[in-house]
């Protein structure tokens, strides 16, 4: 009964198989095996167009790397003030980039405030040689308040950012959640809006270790091959991350394990709004829920063995996150939602 | 019948049936479970000491983020000319260190000769601030010439190292293949003999994609966790890593791989000596053999469907690698000493 | 009549003529002559402690080359969101740190708000491997908004950044402005108050290009011999650096000149004051003013020919900021003020 | 009596009086000024060409700056290993470039050996992922030997690294001693013969503190401004740079200077030639001399105050070097080779 995050849970058993499965006989190393080569044509075709991938195994490699590629060491780059390369990450944009600044823009229920662009527009402005030159924007979807940008949004500040040469990354480590919640194409979702590099998930979805850095303008692929060398997330034994790839994507997988999650996150969502003190600190609109509960409740589920963080103070906070996976139990979200109003006030 | 990389072959049945045994239930992600400990556990018993241990997913990683808990920006990292470090990291180890330069010192079979110290001594003589500062030296046991350290070599090089107050590192990609020839315990291979450090391997061996940075200078462990986290080598999801090790460090699977890794490269060498032309480039100590052979040889080789590079020159140098792996079929080898002494003139 | 900035104006003559006495005969390079010894004593003496001196030629190298000694490149520096190394120096505190992340703290008239320093504190309580690690925090005094920290301020910003393990650092580019402003010594204003490193400007205060890094607290001095190296800020004929100083702490040079700019900037203060329309961002309580006027006022003076910078718009901004130097001419200050008072409207 | 360094003498008249001249009146700051657009015209006028100029304050960041636009953070960087780039500045160019790795060619004299190109061209032919990237070459103009490439190798050594794609990098800390030892046009011995950046060094030659990276390949002039401003060698009265130049660049006194110390080495070799036991190491091609000679000679040397380092080992050493300068006394030559003669053997 585990709803601390979705990298807490194992992977599918597809994706296990699928690493048994490739567990045979020999290939060539780093990436030189025909199974690589099938994982690059499966995601340019979800995609729709030509793209370049780079397999890694975690996200803060492929955001790092991703943003990296657009970015020099004295590039600036914009970011939601709680974004995972902000917060979450150690500085890893900063080592990969060789030193890039990153900027905050306004915030919107978790998202980049498509107004706040003026601010990016008025930084260029005054562009001098004494200061960062803006080089990139990174956008996270879906967000890390489990909020969705709706195309437009994406499409109005991939839009404004060109129009200043900067490059566009969406770190999608939970971009199959956003998907679903859009209902549109990957294409739409990404370089049809304007997206240059996508971070395209896989850990938190139903793989181990596995993230594609997916590369729509080709003019950035040149130097990732060697970035990703130099970093240490070349694998020998590539197979064996493009296996966890191949079939994440068969048979929609990747699709039906986010449709999952968000529909357990709605169903929590749904059950709990009604709690007397209830309040939901973004729209409920991927796989994950902020929301600020009576103490007694928080405890109540604590002592019921529920888990979760209370998120803005470790021990004494009311908001706590609620984070449903691929393969979350139904009948856990139930309990969950039963044992929370047993221990609410009545309405 | 690949003779190319021990990285062309996949992973230990063992170590993907620990897998698939680790795809259960919830646990707290970051290396925060209980396997993790359990493998962190074990490491230490094997060295018979207290270590502190940081899994990550290749060796590149494991050597550099090594490499950077010793070196500033400005040291020098002493090494054997054709290290991995230096010719096969495309700058891995500049990456992760913020620059250090890397020093050769002599060649003595694949090894650094330790009379080459005296080198190293010299250039600490005259050191000023106009020169990078010596601060580490690394080793690579077994060597990528398939030889090995004796361990007073290594002891010797260890001291004069310390002597200069010089961190000392292991490059153990193939450390299993050494212990083996050497027929010594773990922690006399290494903290025993002066290593500080020590990138031990496991992708090469039997696991799929499973390093340990193994630090017995505990002085040298502080800033690795960060270091690790901000190259996106930490993986959320790591009881995947640590069920790879979990597996090979049970019932000596290590050992037992890397020993007929090592009898598949003797009985290889063994097969071959007696061949007319044939000259060997290096002692055969662990798991690889580099051979001159006569053109007809090779090329009866590769007719027969044998897979193996050309060392010197990719496609006219006589000079071959052959690299024997955890499960190398004794009928491939058979088959090849076969078809080499076919091709062979009478001697 | 250029009221644009200190940099805009040359140096003292009695640099000037040191200079030209500095060039006599041989002497060794590197900083291993007497004349940057003699100046390094003497900034012992005038700062009444032991301290190491690095002197250098820029104030970006100053700030970033100590920073840097604080600072790992998995660290944060804590700082005002308009400080030089924030806003003016293209990234280098990023690029001397290897990647360091610079953090915001609140604005309070130019200066970092004590409370502020909450947030910090709290930033520290989360602290994890997932985050940058707080190291550092840089005030400057006197600020970029012409304003000065009491020292009691300094004192609070500096016993709770120890509180927290980070290094305190000041940047002094207008250091000697402040002093004279405060009318402390310049070991309260520092050392007694925390500071464990000095930016001590030189360049905006009579110098061509010299500045000295002072380093209070000699943990951090070992390794900026060779940062300072391996940036090329190491002069080869330091003594025209060590020259410069040796002029600008002799009879008191350096606070004779911060006095003039200081009384200076009072009286352009004193006489705008009145002006219909006037209205000061901050107080002014060192060599720089930033006033909002009527536009026909901002005319009146640029047709006038008197230069300065508009500040929060290049061409239609009506704050502007005027910025007085060692060597402001009085009659440039009552001709500036007796023409914005002929363009303002009657009060 | 010293011949210890060209950088341990002082300036030239005419560049001090230049500084003094400088010292009039307000200018705007960093390079927008009159003086710096002078000077970087005179650079194209005697370079016959347009060219983009940085000026910086020292050899060490002129040389890294210019590496840093040719070189991407995985790059491989071809020097001879007694290069200043390599055992002179601390990893500076590691430092500029993002962590680039300097490969060495085979020693000729003290300069590359044209034929050591082979070795590159090799070492490109096995290009892969692993590897660094070929990026550039750097060619010292003046050699740290004292000698001088002739045209026709600078033009080799260019046309093989260009089929490379290699930038071509000139460190000409000495180039106008180079340039009066080959008699031929700055635009010959550069861009004529295919160096894409100069290092146009001033400091050794009669400036304080001068060095200006000249770029003929207008495509890596991109960043250099960023990471100049970056790397702290912007400087805020950038006039006084330029004032030094402008004095270097007029009647030709910097050919004077070269053509003086040239005169005064060669003057020195002829009159040591003759002595019992002395060996020259290299030719003698421009200000500097390595010349074995029997101990009682260097004691009696020192003894009567000649000052000079013992090169191969700093106390017991009989290889020792001398470097005059554009002020070097003649008669300080003179009593040097009476001196010596004095405490030789007869021959």
């Amino acid at each position: 009964m585990n709803f601390c995050s979705d990298n807490a849970t194992g992977a599918s058993p597809e994706v296990i198989e699928s690493l048994v499965q490739a567990n045979q006989g020999h290939t060539m190393p780093y990436g030189a095996d025909l199974l690589t080569q099938r994982v690059e044509q499966k995601i340019a075709e979800i995609f729709e167009t030509d793209v370049t991938v780079f397999l890694v195994a975690t996200g803060t490699a492929a955001n790092s790397l991703a943003l990296s590629a657009m970015t020099p060491p004295w590039g600036g780059i914009f970011c939601h003030p709680k974004s995972h390369i902000e917060v979450d990450e150690c500085g890893a944009p900063e080592f990969f980039t060789g030193g890039a600044k990153l900027i905050h823009l306004n915030d919107l229920d978790g998202k980049i405030d498509v107004n706040g662009m003026q601010d990016a527009e008025h930084f260029m402005t005054g562009k001098s040689v004494h200061q960062v030159q803006p080089a990139a924007i990174s956008i996270t979807q879906a967000t890390e308040a489990g909020t969705v940008y709706p195309l437009d949004a994406v499409r109005e500040i991939a839009e404004r950012s060109r129009a200043m040469d900067m490059g566009v990354h969406m770190d999608g480590a939970r971009f199959a959640n956003a998907l679903v919640s859009l209902g549109c194409t990957p294409a739409e979702a990404t370089w049809k809006s304007g997206v240059d590099i996508l971070s395209f998930g896989g850990s938190k979805n139903g793989c181990l270790a596995a993230e594609a850095i997916v590369v729509f303008n080709n003019g950035l692929a040149d130097t990732l091959e060697f970035r990703r060398k130099r970093a240490g997330h070349l694998f020998s034994k590539m197979r064996f991350i493009s296996a966890q790839f191949d079939a994440y994507l068969t048979d929609d997988l990747w699709l039906k394990n986010a449709g999952h999650a968000n529909v357990m996150a709605q169903t929590l969502a749904h059950g709990l709004k009604d709690i007397s003190g209830a309040s939901f600190q973004f729209p409920v609109e991927a796989n994950e829920i902020f929301v600020e509960l009576p103490e007694p409740v928080i405890q109540g589920l604590t002592a019921a063995g529920f888990q979760f963080y209370r998120w803005d103070e470790p021990t004494t906070g009311r908001i706590i996150r609620l984070v449903t996976a691929f393969n979350t139990d139904p009948d856990h979200v139930s309990a969950f939602i039963d044992c929370a109003r047993k221990h609410a006030e009545p309405g």
